[in-house]
């Protein structure tokens, strides 16, 4: 896609961060690294009592942040060290890692939507005052796109939509099956991992090309 | 694809190794962890004056085989420790690493055919009994398929083509722009690195399907 176009498209939809042409509809992409949603209980167990999570910086996704704290993830077979927690606290603790790294840490690795933690992975987490034995909560998330109901009605893309991306290059990939999420506080997003990002060579911020919706 | 029909054109192909029904035609995938090829002169410099590679175990490639010996690759900013070498020795070392690798080892990550090493990154080989100076010779493999002269015949697939393969599953995608490689000393096979086939959760030996051919 021609950079002037973007750029006008952009400069249409700015408040709304949409990407469409007339013929064309672009969605941009973020790669994840392997993080860590904890829940207060978790946090206070590997933190101390009353311990609140500290801003590293915002992500896309409103309200979202990845925290300052970090911890170590240890599995049957090994360990990785130093896995970023994102804030806020959540309901549930929820570990996202890569399909790679099920293998060091030994464990069966299981894609899932962020949420679908019943009959998950358990795993260990340490942090510098304690640890955590999760009995689930371990997931290789699937990629999906959020968008917010005024992107929605824009782009023409809805929530439950399962929609292919493509990128190009030396390693052109075509996405598919990719679920789309639409809610308030939602922001137009492909979440990738980082192993998937990679496979495709896409960076974040790139846009990547809607060439189904199902 | 129905497993009896596989089972039944594999028994008629048997001895070439390919995989066609009347409609479709299947390559099958490996992912390749990171490794070296070294060169004769390389190979005394870290393992001692005339040392030969010992073989671990052979790959799919007629005459390719990983060796029991490993050596670690130091960047300018980290380590990756015990990378396995492939045997036999080649002219000239190669490195191949994942594009996740290049930022660990803080060096820039260049996707490449194997073989195309002008300009490419250098980096230090440590082995056991010294080390190893490369001014060049660090790639990120591209994927690629190899395919012999007789199989290219019954599949319907010739040296130079570009290929698109898809995965179904909950990753589905589709691998587009894999170039062909045909010759004596091939054998049918997509050769993808581990971010690759994670990113699609392809298996080793996975049939992939023949969706496009430039």
């Amino acid at each position: 896609m021609d950079k002037g176009c973007i750029s006008r498209i952009v400069s249409v939809n700015v408040a709304l961060n949409t990407y469409k042409t007339q013929s064309k509809r672009y969605i941009p992409a973020a790669g994840s690294n392997r993080h860590i949603h904890l829940s207060e209980a978790d946090i206070e167990k590997m933190f101390g009592k009353g311990f609140k999570l500290t801003k590293f910086k915002n992500l896309t996704q409103p309200g979202q942040y990845a925290a300052n704290e970090k911890v170590d993830i240890k599995g049957p077979k090994g360990t990785i060290k130093g896995a970023r927690i994102l804030g806020p606290a959540r309901g549930d603790t929820q570990v996202e890692v890569f399909y790679g790294d099920c293998f060091k840490l030994g464990i069966k690795p299981m894609v899932r939507m962020s949420g679908d933690l019943d009959g998950s992975q358990g795993i260990t987490l340490v942090g510098p005052k304690g640890e955590t034995i999760l009995s689930k909560g371990v997931i290789v998330a699937a990629r999906h796109i959020h968008i917010s109901p005024d992107e929605s009605k824009i782009m023409g893309i809805k929530n439950g939509d399962i929609v292919s991306l493509k990128k190009d290059g030396i390693r052109a990939t075509i996405f598919e099956n990719i679920p789309v999420r639409c809610g308030e506080g939602h922001s137009l997003e492909l979440h990738l991992d980082i192993e998937e990002a990679n496979a495709a060579l896409v960076k974040n911020g790139e846009l990547l090309e809607v060439v189904d919706i199902k």
